[in-house]
């Protein structure tokens, strides 16, 4: 058995991804299938308790079928493995000068999808459209599900900053640099990840620890060296003790506090008392910041009990989603074009019906700027009205960029702004009426 | 906004921390506080449904703590951040020479342990003990999550193998190969991510999609055109219309085709007619493998049911643990260590209670090698009698491995091995009786 041995652990692009990919490829090489074919990748069902989706995982799915090569190492590694023993070599030329070519639609991160809308579509020659697959279903699902996460609990907030703290419950220490990207889109003002908000220049935020004030004699010594140190910044953690005795002692700090922390017990409780004697302290911009195994539901409750709050630090809720902790979007084969013509692809397996034909997906909007509905049709097909806005944008044309892509900024402000155009009765957290998304009737398997 | 652009990302393990971590280090540092400090990493309470955990990451959590540095792109951006304004030089000094020159206790990988026992316990400069908590808490919290989650299924299935096919459904590409690392500590005999098997060393299968089928004109030119480039290696998939037609079609290849595999529908009614289908085709040794939305109670129905099935494919069950999505391990603070002497730390915040002192993990094995009783004790004080095991070794000493890491196989083995010694009261799926755990009194916080 072999163990890497490298931090963070060393691995090509190209090879992480599903065998039969791979195989797959090498299958459609020998049998001489060169078509192009198009894959769509969407959620068939929404998860529980959830009528919209924020696309999210675009920038990282671009890069990866930008950057795409097999080198000399990965292609060695492949011919050792069983089923490769008798591929014939042309094969593995064929992948040493690999490169995607074909073409991607995708509605830009920020985007509200619903279900049975294609987030992103390839059209590439079958190999590269196939050999794709495991990590663009992999990236999408899984910042999809964090920004759509992230904004039902920054929507709950009513207002307040949600930092995304994360990391140390993520699926490992890239999920939750990803995650925090993520959560960016979503909403959040920031992270804790110190190298999330390097790589994709988010705002990080932190306080302190319970350990730190462990380590002192006493509470205010602890207070006391961590404001000297930090003296513009500092957010003092209360509830190690006694989170009203400990209050009181953070007045003795003064004005310059920048905020306090609770992460534990009666968060509304406390917040309340603590609020009031830091104002009778004159300390009317400490801003409290509440914390511990928040989500949407119970930030919706402390808003609604009228919590005298500034921030909400969310971690494992944010990061992992457990009310609907994965995604089950899928690619699906839609369409095969070879110099014979277009032929139409589609699965008839109960409970796994998909939809032949790339498609475009389509959104009305009302006076107000308030969506009305969707609809997805053919690719060629026209909307029906110039009023009817397109959501696929074409990212990827033989091979290469079409354009400068939406930085992170853009895709935040796109979720927002499109989740105050969606009416509320599609955005409460629980029962939340079905968006309306309308097929074509040229998409119907049975015409 | 910055974007990266970089696929994989690429990303400084030294940044990928909370920020807190960071300021907790520069305000130990800037208040001279050098005493040596013992964290330990444990789960307070168990995961639903969950009597026992699988340890797993101990190797990744290794190779940060070897392998932590800070570049000098590292330093100067964080003296980019609003916090690090005012921070002395000498600090950013000794984060330029840091090295964890410290001591790491810890489980081996694949052992079994419960709530409250420690997984690792770190003893460094508290500056770089703190430092390191949140990259340690991911990658411990998610490996085990998944090893965990591994071995109820393994267990559920009885014997036949389970192969991870999780990697679509992952939090992001790192994090499928990571849980494919897991998941083989917990028992599955291979992947099908062709990357976590280079890396790791660890069995790759794979089959065909439903894509595969629909691109060629009938079912039974895909099966051809598949098993004639991969003669030795070809699992069918039957389910892309209807399954008991495509298993007759199936036994056209003859006793050469290595297996079939279900993926919807009703798979026991499904499994018992295919396996008939290929018996009496003389195809005996064709193995049926069952995959779709699997987990550990719809396989021990399907085993208790009496279906055939040679193998199993789990993905997202696998590798996100739905009913159980995060493992709650906390990194605590547990005794400080200077010239003036031990000072234990806990504590006592209601519901977040620890435990003070360096504690030891002892085992007690009954005369057939069944588990009877673990204690936990303080670290320097007897179990009671040679019979009891302790279970933590000192893995690094002085900042360097104090030998060779225990094998990715020989993690499997121990994982396998202990399960088989732990009676199967402990390991009903559903309402498992709690193992005994007795804590030393010296460990007591009000003694």
């Amino acid at each position: 058995m072999r163990q890497t041995g490298s931090c963070p652990i060393h691995w090509s692009p190209s090879l992480a991804t599903d065998l039969y990919e791979l195989t797959m490829a090498a299958g459609y090489f020998a049998n001489d299938r060169r078509e192009s074919a198009t894959f769509e990748l969407f959620v068939r069902d929404l998860p529980v308790q959830r009528s919209w989706l924020v696309a999210a995982g675009l920038r990282q799915a671009v890069d990866y079928l930008l950057a795409l090569r097999f080198s000399a190492e990965d292609i060695a590694h492949l011919k050792t493995l069983p089923p490769f023993e008798h591929i014939p070599a042309r094969f593995f030329d064929f992948l040493a000068s690999f490169r995607f070519t074909g073409e991607l639609w995708a509605v830009p991160e920020g985007t509200l999808v619903f279900a049975g809308e294609p987030l992103i579509r390839i059209t590439a020659p079958i190999v590269e459209a196939q050999i794709v697959e495991t990590f663009l279903l992999a990236t999408i699902n899984h910042q999809t599900l964090v920004a759509t996460k992230a904004a039902r609990i920054v929507g709950a907030a009513a207002g307040r900053g949600v930092v995304e703290f994360g990391s140390r419950r993520g699926h490992g220490p890239e999920a939750g640099l990803l995650a925090a990207r993520a959560a960016f889109i979503g909403g959040c003002i920031g992270t804790s990840n110190v190298e999330a908000g390097r790589l994709f220049g988010i705002n990080v935020y932190g306080t302190a620890a319970h350990s730190w004030i462990m380590t002192f004699e006493s509470e205010m010594e602890a207070f006391r060296a961590y404001h000297r140190v930090f003296p513009g910044s500092t957010t003092l953690l209360l509830d190690t003790y006694d989170p009203i005795e400990a209050a009181r002692l953070a007045t003795r700090i003064g004005p310059s506090l920048k905020g306090v922390r609770l992460d534990s017990g009666d968060l509304a409780e406390q917040a309340g008392r603590v609020r009031s004697i830091l104002n009778e302290a004159g300390m009317t911009e400490t801003r409290i910041m509440l914390s511990g195994d928040l989500n949407e539901y119970r930030i919706a409750d402390l808003i609604e009990s009228g919590v005298p709050v500034d921030l909400f630090g969310v971690g494992n809720e944010l990061v992992n989603s457990p009310d609907a902790p994965s995604l089950s979007g899928v690619y699906k084969l839609c369409e095969l074009e070879s110099p014979a013509g277009t032929r139409p692809v589609f699965k008839r397996s109960a409970g796994k019906q998909t939809r032949p034909y790339a498609k475009q997906v389509w959104r009305l909007r009302g006076k107000q700027g308030e969506f009305l509905e969707d609809r997805v049709t053919r690719d060629d097909e026209p909307a029906g009205s110039p009023e009817w806005e397109p959501l696929l944008e074409c990212v990827i044309r033989n091979g290469g960029l079409t354009g400068p892509m939406q930085d992170l900024d853009s895709a935040g402000h796109r979720a927002s702004s499109q989740l105050d155009s969606l009416p509320e009765r599609y955005k409460r957290l629980k029962g939340a009426a079905a968006y309306p998304v309308r097929f074509s009737s040229r998409l119907s398997p049975n015409r």
